[in-house]
């Protein structure tokens, strides 16, 4: 089910040694499964097994890559269909948002999303004609139609697609019973769950103390004091553990940690249930909190990943109209060094520690993160991430990074996604980069062909498998 | 009148399959009109059609971009007629500053100042040998008898250039008689102003005081109250719309915007009068001004233009000596994601509202200005700008916004010069490196080749045409 | 003794026009001597002419780029032999430690590490074999034997190395007693030092308030006052200048200048002297210090270096256990512009003074370095330093400095190695990547191929020779 309008040779150089050595790399790894160890693809679709929708509810209203590209050149959200937070009308005319989509998807060119839905459209959809305005109800249609299959179901596509395991990502106060199902229905090697405690770690989020109290409900645990709070993560944690998840997740505003006296946490924690702790102070209490998650890892085992530097909801018109995560989230400046070293002198050298660092901020790769990782025993460089998830991103990161940290201090490739039919495509184009660089080492000398085999299988299978425990 | 010196297929890739398609594409977009909407050519060229001088008062003396790298390394400024600040001697022997200059020409090898220069010896004034120091006499000599001749007055290489249309730069103070005599007679679809109040805007600027009363004066506003001065500029903006211009700009140390209560704003108004406003206080009261210039823009469809950054006169002793813009304006880092929120906040959304964004700070092309301009409707992203207006700058701008602004979320070339002769080789340099990143774009299979001549096209001239608002 | 294990085109491009134009180019420097201006080899090897021991002793346990990446992959520290900082045992067994080596040596894939002993092992040592864990024990054996040989001894490799002169550098503190051996045997003019006072300028180092007794011993200065400190610096930069010495080395936190008063740089001293300096003090010390030293060199003539930007042995665990210089020093955003300006203001357009700047930051070459030094006459800008002494550092250098600073405004390679036997290629690689970017300049145009010529000569060989005054 290929198709004629995906180029074999897509992102590969244009001189042939380089595309005969890339397309030999790739040719060796294009088939290897997939593992997707973080992502956020929703659990009621695997336990459920239930249809897709139709093709805007599935490709355009959840996706704020191609949304806010509309956005930005004067669509409005409505008329994309994208819920409104207060439940005023937008569009509910799916066929118009899929026209709509198609008359301006000129807008998408030189981007990932273009390649990641073209790959949708004729690779997963099998599509021979190209996507337009003039063919848009043609390929609604169809789309339609297909997702009404049994091959479209969820648990069909998993196969379809070769996952061979693929995280989610739930929240502290998930109480999981889709991953329960999963499990119960003996698919609970495939999916597995991740521990994302920011609504119960960061003071600063919407109804924190409200989630405390849920927090101590769920684990049983008392959670006015420092030491229930831990005992609560430590509860909650096994309990995730217990649902297959091999990692947590940590999405703060700055990489901040802090490894304060037994005395001065207790207090803080204090002033954090008091409602009254400023934002220094929030920003102590999620690093104290971060290097607490890393002594938890050293006891539980589960790898931690931490993706600091975005500044959420900067569109205060969309926000209030629309709710959260709708496009508007901006990277900032991040810095590293110093913020990292409180949890990395406590845990940094031990060795049933594993931390996996992205960024938003590519300044840091040369400067701070490959140097880091180049070093220190726990930790790993995840992949470009965000906007970086691209050709040009994955290019320097390898550029930028790969020198100084060596390729083994990295993790493969995450895609990160909640649009589950885009799955394929983003590790496609992950392992044709990769390929990529490896030709281009290849070529002038820096390795091997017989290395760059072996690295090309390490970088798509091997280092995600071993960096986030899946063995 | 092209020149065996200038390599047709400059700029373009060695690889036989990209130089093609570049090529191709340059083909088709090479002869479009020049469309220069930000510069800072002389109006009184256009309006007086006067001859130019001579070689040296054309290209050297007044081109900081030449004599800073003389400069930097151990020419005097004095030997290469650099005027003084205070009138103490300089050179005034025009073939000998020029002899200098051609004695040291290999300095500027693989910089973008030796490509147009270049470029306007052997295209503008079509010389078929190599300027040397031996050479150095010769061209001289003919570039002085050409300059003295009727093709070579000003409105006569707007059409030798093939401009459509050129802006000049106009403080707020300028009274635009060029202007009003270039629309007497009968240019002013040609040559339009652009409203550049720095003078009045920034408290730190020299004689800002005695800047305002002037701005009182032509106005006829009271700018002793907070109003006033709004009214003022409300006043000259549609003074210099009325003398073609479409856009305003505005050249801040800092991205800072404000939006503060009306009471506020007032009492800070009366501290800048005061003369005592701390250096926090300036910075926050030209941020008010900007978000004052949005609002007036949604109102009277100027387009605004923001390049912060730039640590001016850097040299106190060439200041001291020599004055302002003397090659020692230095970069820095600049923050844009909260600096322009408050702006954002109150105009981000509108429809009617423009503003194009530069920077001198590279790290923020994927960082902050790409997911802004890719998202809010109002942004859009200025071409590569200063030190960056240059093949490698074009490249990394390209490589590093696209995939998350999108192309069309950009407003094509911008020549930013006052070196008149030079104009046509920066749009040419401009024109060529596009579509090298078409022609990449195209062999690796990211677009078709229709696509990417619709895009040479757009990044030509459709895109600055709209974003400007000159159709 | 070449070995066809280093192919002849490595680092060159895949691009056969473009290759052929890097080979001619470095066909024609590939032999010029080498001149390394900056470096940390030790001053007995050239004084005493003994034997090296063994391969483990030379090439592993010192090189800190090679055993903080085994480090970063979970391999002990001590069992690579590394000395600890109290004594407890460390492995002694070197073929073990070899063997370690050799099992992990996959870990350097694509990195200069793996280049560099490459270049050791199949060209300086001469296997034709790959470097295996299966031929580790032969590797090892017929390293010692060779090591044991007269060809070995370091006078004899600085003339196979084809080394004109070599610069080590030693402390404020150091007799110099290896130096005057080598003058006294007559290699004076292959091996000279460079003045590195940090010990003695950074009130935070180790042992300050002791390291100022010793200074005021061996110069014979009154260092109870600020005038007899300064005094103190300039008897011995006299004596180190006795010693061969054409430079200083400044390797500080941060970029930090400073011009104060007479009074306020005496009372500054004395806090310092008393040892209660805040560190906002002593970072204006430091920077004081810089300026001061800047104004010696307008006197004596000595090219100043300043390396800012790295946080010194971050890692707490491996600095208590093992010592500074243990692969932890990692880089963190460094500032120019402002923290300059006082230095330049006072002596930045001095005809007699000459700065190299090197940073640790690559976002600053095209944003402050570049522009910097393509205007002020004393400014240099040095290779890329530590983690960017790479091909792909390297590449970035060029790509983001030249455009804007010129290439007369660089100062050639810098080897700034302790690694004796990988400074012929880690001059290899510098020269390979220079002809790789001139071969990219000359395919699209920029230049032609004679001043391409004459550039590689200038990179390779005439820059570092000014710059440095070393003719």
């Amino acid at each position: 089910m290929s198709s004629s309008l995906l180029h074999p040779d897509r992102l590969f150089p244009a001189n042939p040694e380089l595309r005969t050595v890339a397309r030999e790399l790739y040719q060796s790894i294009k088939d290897l499964p997939i593992v997707s160890p973080h992502g956020h693809t929703d659990p009621s679709w695997f336990a459920n097994n239930q249809c897709f929708d139709n093709a805007a509810d599935l490709l355009i209203k959840p996706d704020h890559y191609v949304f806010r590209m509309l956005y930005s050149q004067g669509i409005a959200l409505q008329d994309l269909g994208v819920p409104t937070a207060d439940g005023s009308p937008t569009s509910t005319d799916n066929r118009a948002i899929w026209r709509l989509f198609a008359k301006n998807y000129h807008l998408f060119a030189a981007t990932p999303s273009r390649m990641w839905i073209d790959h949708v459209l004729y690779q997963v959809f099998g599509f021979s004609e190209r996507f337009t305005e003039a063919s848009a109800d043609k390929f609604y249609d169809e789309i339609n139609r297909q997702l009404a299959t049994d091959e479209f179901r969820p648990r069909a596509l998993l196969d379809r697609f070769n996952i061979e395991l693929i995280a989610t990502t739930e929240g502290a106060l998930d109480t999981l019973e889709h991953h329960a199902k999963i499990r119960a229905d003996g698919w609970g090697h495939r999916v597995v769950t991740a521990y994302r405690p920011d609504n119960v770690v960061d003071p600063e989020f919407e109804g924190f103390l409200d989630n405390l109290k849920v927090f101590g409900e769920l684990s049983g645990c008392d959670i006015s004091t420092w030491e229930g709070y831990l005992n609560a993560h430590r509860n909650r944690r096994a309990f995730f553990k217990s649902m297959g998840a091999t990692s947590t997740d940590h999405g703060h505003a700055k990489a901040t940690t802090a490894n304060l006296s037994l005395e001065d946490a207790q207090a803080l924690y204090q002033v954090v249930l008091s409602g009254k702790a400023t934002a220094e102070q929030a920003d102590t209490f999620r690093g104290q909190v971060l290097t607490e998650m890393a002594g938890m890892s050293v006891e539980d085992g589960l790898v931690m990943q931490l993706h600091p530097g975005s500044y959420r909801n900067h569109n205060q018109v969309v926000f209030d109209t629309f709710g959260r995560d709708k496009g508007a989230d901006i990277p900032e400046q991040t810095e590293y060094v110093r913020a990292l070293k409180p949890l990395l002198d406590k845990y940094g050298n031990n060795p049933n520690f594993t931390l996996i660092l992205f960024t938003l901020d590519e300044t840091v790769y040369s400067r701070e993160l490959a140097p880091l990782a180049g070093h220190y025993p726990c930790l790993r460089l995840g992949p470009p991430w965000w906007f970086h998830d691209s050709p040009e991103g994955m290019r320097r990161f390898r550029q930028q990074a790969t020198e100084t940290a060596g390729l083994y201090n990295t993790v493969g490739f995450n895609d990160d996604t909640r649009a589950f039919l885009s799955i394929p495509a983003r590790h496609d184009v992950a392992r044709r980069m990769d390929c990529v660089s490896l030709a281009e080492w290849v070529a002038d000398h820096r390795i091997t062909m017989d290395e760059a085999h072996e690295l090309a299988h390490e970088l798509t299978y091997g280092l995600v498998k071993r960096a986030y425990k899946l063995d």
